[in-house]
């Protein structure tokens, strides 16, 4: 059994996410979803509701954690968790280009690998800011966000207007 | 004769915009421009600003009627029209990998279908953004705007800088 | 009601081919498949047989009509059958780069268009050689091809071991 | 620790590859390096010279084997060798696009999952293709590819000319 | 006044190459036509012919000349005829993605640098392949290749059908 | 001798921009760096840091010359400063598919040509946005900035976060 780490913003977790996630913990036996707060950037959901979202989520899967990503490099982190490598889905080839970067980076600096899981076909055009519109909107969310994200974007659109 | 609907922002229209969409109505007989307004942006035109250009951009173009878009699902506006489909012009593979994700969503929410109208070459490296840099410098706007917006940007520029 | 091309070699047809035809019939009322055929290329299959396939898969869809491309250029020929536009399905980046090319020359030389339609997610990773290769490996085809393409692969690759 | 596959034709085997299978092992614990052979395809070294070759470049690397690839399902192949994973090295957006195609491909057929590790950026613009052309021009090859390839390669340009 | 060299294949020269060339010789002072040839490569054109054709073409352009590459590194050729860098044309994101690994290893081997002229956008979808596609077609070839080469590009079709 | 422009906000400069500076340096002679700002954006730098940041750093780099761009359009400042061409470094695709719109409004507006040069592999992950995270989790900077920039980061994100 090895551990990974899978970081985001997760703003709110989708079913996208959620694959990527479950089929990681298949492979590597332990996964970490960290979340990552950046207080210069705005976000819909504050960290605690994105952690209780993503807690609520993976109560019971075996193998998944859910914490927030301390502010250090996300190789250190990695390192001091005892994750032999950082996971990130990758939907199409812009994501890929982004990530890789950052990849790159976090090898060079600290020697941590990250390996990319192609995201499932029928989630690759599912993202966050796509459930944030179809919140705003009115559609039917079911099939894009877990139980637990899907009541709070319900809540949250109506107190604030979800805006971006 | 066919009812689709070409929605943007247009901030402003441009001539790569007036291209796609006059094509639009030649090939399915009646257009709709929806302007598209989220009170979460900001905007170099007020939506009454981005509305009046574009009316007075098709004026005499038959077939083309341009209004607000509600606040609703794209897909669920294009139902209430009439429109068979919404029109989409394309410039290039990351426009393409944009407008992928969000036509496929509109799909599976409501079955409402996107099809993709390749911009012509020659207006493919136009867009809102460069047509406002153009007019911050000084730069001349004939062959990148129609009339009506041309004069409306050089009158913002001067009151506003016309910051993005 | 309206009627569209949609050219390609099919070679053989699969289940992404049929989906974005069946919408185009949805959405035009009227599809003409064309089966190209350049006697510089080699196929797998002989254009009797990618003919036949495309015949039976479609014989039960109403507007749909198969039928031998002439060696002219494809914008007069969708001309010489009263089509419209040319219909093209557009799975990732990559096809929308090659077909936009292709596109652009056709309009330019005779003025007709071409809409793209994003395939479905779920056929976003199928292509006639994925559909050899499966077959060639043995894998199971039922998700990827009609059914009467289903059979031919399994005599073709007995027979010739379906090379590419 | 985990076995994983990489699969290839290694044409020859260059060092872009040598990086990713030597930091797959290190991830992995155990990695085959599978050599592909397809007879519909032109090799400018046969399969006992890509074996040959590719065996003598891991000889001390720990945790490698290097084996012919049989003629089956990817999928099925990485099953039967106990093998949790396959893992590719992606060097670009293009790469990305067409092994995400396999990846998919692979998972739907029979669940194994396809892990991309990116390219160290000094390898990101070597390729088989670019190592022959090299030898072809009698630039120095030491940088880009292991020893017991770069001696066959000078032999096989004097034989063979080297034609892609 | 510097010299730069712009290879290709040229099989035929086009418009899209012609601008670029032309705007090269205005940037750079002196242009070498460099025309490749790969014994192992397929051509429509002999190389006689690729020659000839643009050697016609540019007949009336000062600063620029047409030449055979010889069978040498592409950068140890540019030093030799006394140029400080290789120019290319790209018309898109996958031109790039390929022409920025020739150039690489070009850079690596001996110095050269490639430097890029983005195509002019009604150029952008033009290439060989299809101009020799509209040749065979019947379309008018007018805008898009120059005088010599639409006469033979009509003879050699009856002759050949210009097969790819 | 050619004097050539190299545009950017610079915040801050970091080696790939001091690799590809220097190398136009080497291909033109000289090299005006010409530091962009637009009231609009924010900056992690001040305009007066990011000047002096590129002037300390091409201190010793004969040929390469820091000013202040003007607020007007790129191509008219070319002009001013007897500037025959702008020089872009272009790290992947995403990059060009940007900097081709740029360029080819640029040449459209004033005749001023773009050229790409592509950056060295060993800097193609890195940007001014992955240098502020490094040093916000502090990492070393070491690999990826010119010590004047070291210094004046180390200072920045103790007062100010660093924020995007």
């Amino acid at each position: 059994m090895q551990t990974v780490i899978c970081p985001g913003s997760f703003d709110p977790i989708h079913n996208g996410h959620v694959d990527v996630i479950a089929r990681a913990a298949k492979l590597y036996g332990n996964v970490i979803v960290a979340i990552a707060h950046n207080s210069a950037k705005k976000y819909s959901f504050t960290l605690d509701e994105r952690l209780a979202m993503a807690q609520e989520t993976f109560e019971y899967l075996d193998g998944v954690q859910v914490e927030l990503m301390p502010n250090v490099l996300l190789a250190d982190y990695a390192r001091s968790r005892g994750a032999v490598a950082i996971v990130k889905g990758v939907r199409n080839a812009a994501d890929f280009q982004y990530e890789v970067q950052m990849a790159s980076m976090n090898r060079h600096l600290t020697g941590i690998e990250t390996v990319f899981l192609p995201s499932d076909p029928k989630f690759s055009h599912l993202s966050s800011t796509i459930v944030r519109d179809v919140t705003r909107y009115g559609g039917d969310l079911t099939p894009y966000v877990p139980r637990p994200v899907q009541k709070r974007l319900e809540v949250k659109v109506t107190e604030t207007g979800l805006e971006d």
